[in-house]
């Protein structure tokens, strides 16, 4: 069952209008969330960077937090899950040909659930030829538009993706962020260099992780490095284009960081 | 009335499974075509820059390309249209969580049709300070995540949006390729530099009009511009950035264009 513009409705049967922006221009947001025992991790995070995307869009968020987390909670009821990968996907509605948004939208709002996917072995990445647009008001916004990503996996074919910047620095993977430690410090791509600000992100950066702009250079004096998102929380990342990273083991840091992550 | 899938059917009864990739993650390609005394101009390059696009990401086509053209042209009949404004979608379809794409897809592919644009007068335009990525494979392609359109345009007000790419050179508008008229002929940026290979500059290039690398400093010595798409065809730039092109009228070789665009 998913959750649609105020109702649970068997994906079979849900309809989105072939109107929907969402559809015809990429025309919105989403948010993956890991739920747990339950519980959805960290949503107060992930709704406010919903918000903050909603409002450089000018999309109105049809509910208020607490109808949302609502809303997540009857999703996972629903399904009967406890422990679940939530996705929720607010578009801009329906609208007339063009790229001119509707002065009056009316946003579609759905919530759908799977099982939460199994933990990965420590990851392997290949730096991909498609790049970050660190100059598009949608880098720092987690919007519809995720061909490039898509593209980008196809390209790394069995590997993580990692994706540098249009100047050639490094950004982040494919749906997750890049922690490099250097020093015994974990640095990570500022968003001004396009990363994502992930919710994982920043919980490691208040205190403890830090913003630098990290270039392809920076991976062979690195002695760990590190992927995060809310799904698989931190992986290991342990070579990038056939070089070991340290000694390619999961190191120290990034297990206390991981730990870290989980609890929060 | 719209084509979804084999079928024609009311906009309001179709249903576009909210599983499809087109709408969780830009997963697909549109063509706006323009439709006159009932027949689809250049239809025949506008479906090959769909294969194109389609082979490009692995899309399979559903249809070949007299299907496409039967299609179409049901969609003019049931909508009684005769000059009409086409958008045909293409998505890789539903697929499960996460951006692998489903190893045996089934693609959605939808016509809509709307009245034509009415003409508009010649056009002013500003330089947004959203840039196109000319590093993307979807630089060249007219893929579904047309977000930083419709920021482009947002941020251009009144004026057409007109993007440069991560270098700083000049692309194209929102919604339309860019040609600069400089020592008497029309230049257009390559693809190469992000521009999108738009039908009506296909046409123009063939030949007359060249492909050039152009900067914000040839808006100064040109003596015409103008924008092309399929709905507009040719349309004068007569000001960027509150300074006039030329002598602030639309040219002569703009107007030659013009009508060999309409006859195209």
């Amino acid at each position: 069952m998913i959750y649609l513009d105020g109702e649970l409705v068997a994906p079979e049967r849900a309809r989105i209008d072939p109107r929907d922006r969402g559809l015809l221009l990429g025309d919105g947001l989403f948010e993956t969330m890991r739920a747990r025992a339950g519980r959805v991790s960290l949503v107060e995070r992930h709704l406010a960077r919903l918000r903050h995307g909603a409002a450089t869009l000018g999309i109105p968020v049809p509910l208020d937090d607490d109808g949302i987390a609502r809303a997540l909670a009857e999703v996972l009821q629903a399904n009967r899950l406890d422990d679940a990968a939530l996705r929720l996907t607010l578009t801009r509605g329906p609208g007339p040909r063009g790229l001119a948004p509707p002065a009056d939208p009316r946003p579609t709002l759905m919530i759908a659930s799977a099982p939460p996917p199994p933990p990965k072995p420590p990851a392997r990445a290949r730096i991909v030829s498609i790049r970050r647009n660190e100059h598009s008001p949608l880098a720092g916004i987690k919007s519809l538009g995720h061909l490039d990503n898509v593209l980008a996996e196809r390209e790394a074919g069995e590997d993580e993706a990692l994706l540098l910047n249009s100047r050639g620095r490094l950004c982040e993977a494919a749906a997750a962020n890049l922690f490099l430690v250097v020093g015994g410090v974990a640095h990570t791509p500022p968003v001004a260099d396009g990363a994502l600000p992930g919710v994982i992100r920043s919980v490691l950066l208040e205190p403890g992780a830090v913003e630098t702009t990290l270039l392809p250079a920076d991976l062979a004096v690195a002695s760990e490095a590190f992927l995060t998102n809310s799904l698989i929380g931190v992986r290991p990342l342990i070579e990038v284009d056939g070089r070991r990273i340290g000694d390619g083991q999961p190191g120290p840091l990034t297990r206390t960081l991981a730990e870290r992550a989980a609890q929060a």
